[in-house]
């Protein structure tokens, strides 16, 4: 395991690959090898890209590496799609990467897909990101596909939140109001030759408008990214964004909450693992949770019980 | 709150409702009303349908609502679509349903959409099919969108767990190993009128064969929900696994991982809310979060210390 761990400090891909896998997978190992690479985090700068299937998500973010690395520009991209065990998107999202093109060492790509694993995806992204960024990616690019959980929790470890959209979605303007909306820090209009680009447009103006007054206002960006236009435009506003939180309180706001959640996400984390212990091995507990399992006693009853034993005994 | 529990258990819809968003909103009231009504919890006999967007599971949903009603069954139908800030998919699904066809008392709907909500639905499952179970509903349908986690949670609260497919999906099959597989009980395959039904019932056929050996093996049943084939059939499926599920120990074990997966689940969320608590109040805790979000503690080492403060010295 060191030696793993000084592979990585050495900057080979396939030991990165490997803890990724690894905090993937849930391995309590990865807990002990964040804490010894711990002084290498936290320098790179995380950007979220979400919005529905379709809306172009795989190619914009391809147009968007390419633009870092033609600036030398080290990049770590996560491809997030909790639906692919359905749509195939990882797959085809896989495949235009796979062209070759990122053949040199400034990339590392990695899809991440919860297939029908338990435990949820979440609570590891951290974990992942943590791994890029102590790995030396100077910019991490996370896409996710539109679903609620995810897309709201990518407020919790991404720097610039980037919402895409394209014309002809009808409701969906409607629907994005509910959250999203207040978490986009830069909105693109992708595919915006097609009819409907300026609707979209006058749309989020309006609503950007109506929502309450905040110290940053999103930027609007046209993009074609299957034709390069609007990339250099989206990339501007993305650094613009960065100015603005390296400038102003709301990085160092951003900064402090993100330490927080991945303090409580990590807390919580042991918890389970410590309940799952004692499950086992804690007479009372084990005790306790029988009689749930026989309906005896209520699993609510039970939860308080387990609670009270847990926190009241101590660990030992 | 003791005249709304009071209405509930009278059997006012309206009641019922209020308590469904109390839980859906995390109110902590919650857990008081489940523990207060946890005598009349645990007779509903729960089904989880899930498959991928446009499989046709609002149609199949409601047609199997329907069933039920004309047998005299009480129905509570829960729509999980996590997607739906973008797809619009339970505004279609509410439409479908809304056409004044369940205007008896006998079906409830309830449409949970994630919409950008911090915390996530699934730990509110459990609350929410409890109080439909409690409601007196004798079937809970609840139906999923297919990603990865809802996906997988549906082992943790449904009894009888479908797979909805279509012809023309493609890769989805290869896909469709990694988890959904396994949990399945009964496999759909809508729109069997499309060209590639055929194939599609030979790949799941190969598919569970492959599998390992369990004592159940999942009917495939062909529908068109739309034109009402197939109901019967998927009707006479369900009641054919319920009837394994009690004459076996597999429904016996199912109710003891549901029992235990409750009582977990609501014990992490008491801790969460007690270290959200005592983030507030416990001096030394609160000091150390502020070290984490000072960046002079790192948060996993908080964590550590956090939950060595909240094991070792009791909650008092």
């Amino acid at each position: 395991m060191d030696k793993l761990v000084e592979r990585f400090k050495n900057g080979e891909v396939l030991a990165l690959s490997k803890l990724i896998s690894m905090a993937e997978n849930g391995s309590p190992l990865i807990d002990e090898i964040l804490a010894e690479i711990e002084p290498m985090i936290g320098r790179a700068q995380v950007i979220g890209v979400t919005g529905p299937p379709g809306a172009g998500k795989s190619t914009l973010v391809d147009k968007l590496i390419r633009s870092y690395r033609q600036n030398g520009i080290s990049v770590g991209a996560l491809l997030v799609d909790p639906s692919s065990i359905y749509s195939g998107g990882a797959f085809l999202g896989d495949r235009i990467r796979m062209d070759g093109a990122y053949s040199d060492d400034g990339v590392y790509l990695r899809s991440l897909a919860a297939r029908g694993e338990l435990g949820g995806l979440a609570p590891k992204m951290n974990e992942i990101v943590s791994l890029l960024d102590a790995f030396g990616k100077e910019v991490i690019i996370i896409e996710t596909v539109g679903i609620g959980q995810l897309e709201a929790d990518i407020i919790n470890y991404a720097d610039t939140k980037i919402v895409l959209t394209v014309p002809g979605l009808g409701d969906q303007m409607q629907a994005m109001k509910g959250g999203i909306l207040e978490i986009a820090d830069i909105f693109v209009i992708n595919k915006s030759d097609k009819e409907g680009a300026e609707n979209v447009e006058i749309d989020l103006q309006t609503m950007l408008r109506l929502r309450q007054e905040q110290n940053w206002t999103p930027d609007i960006i046209l993009t074609q990214a299957l034709n390069n236009k609007g990339i250099p435009e989206l990339y501007e506003a993305i650094q613009k964004h960065m100015n603005y939180l390296q400038q102003s309180e709301a990085g160092e706001m951003q900064t402090r909450r993100k330490r927080e959640h991945a303090c409580i996400s990590a807390a919580t984390k042991q918890f389970k693992r410590i309940l799952a212990l004692r499950m086992e091995e804690d007479g009372k507990i084990k005790e306790m949770m029988e009689s749930v399992r026989q309906g005896k006693k209520n699993p609510r009853q039970g939860a308080n019980e387990i609670i009270n034993v847990l926190l009241n005994e101590g660990s030992s």
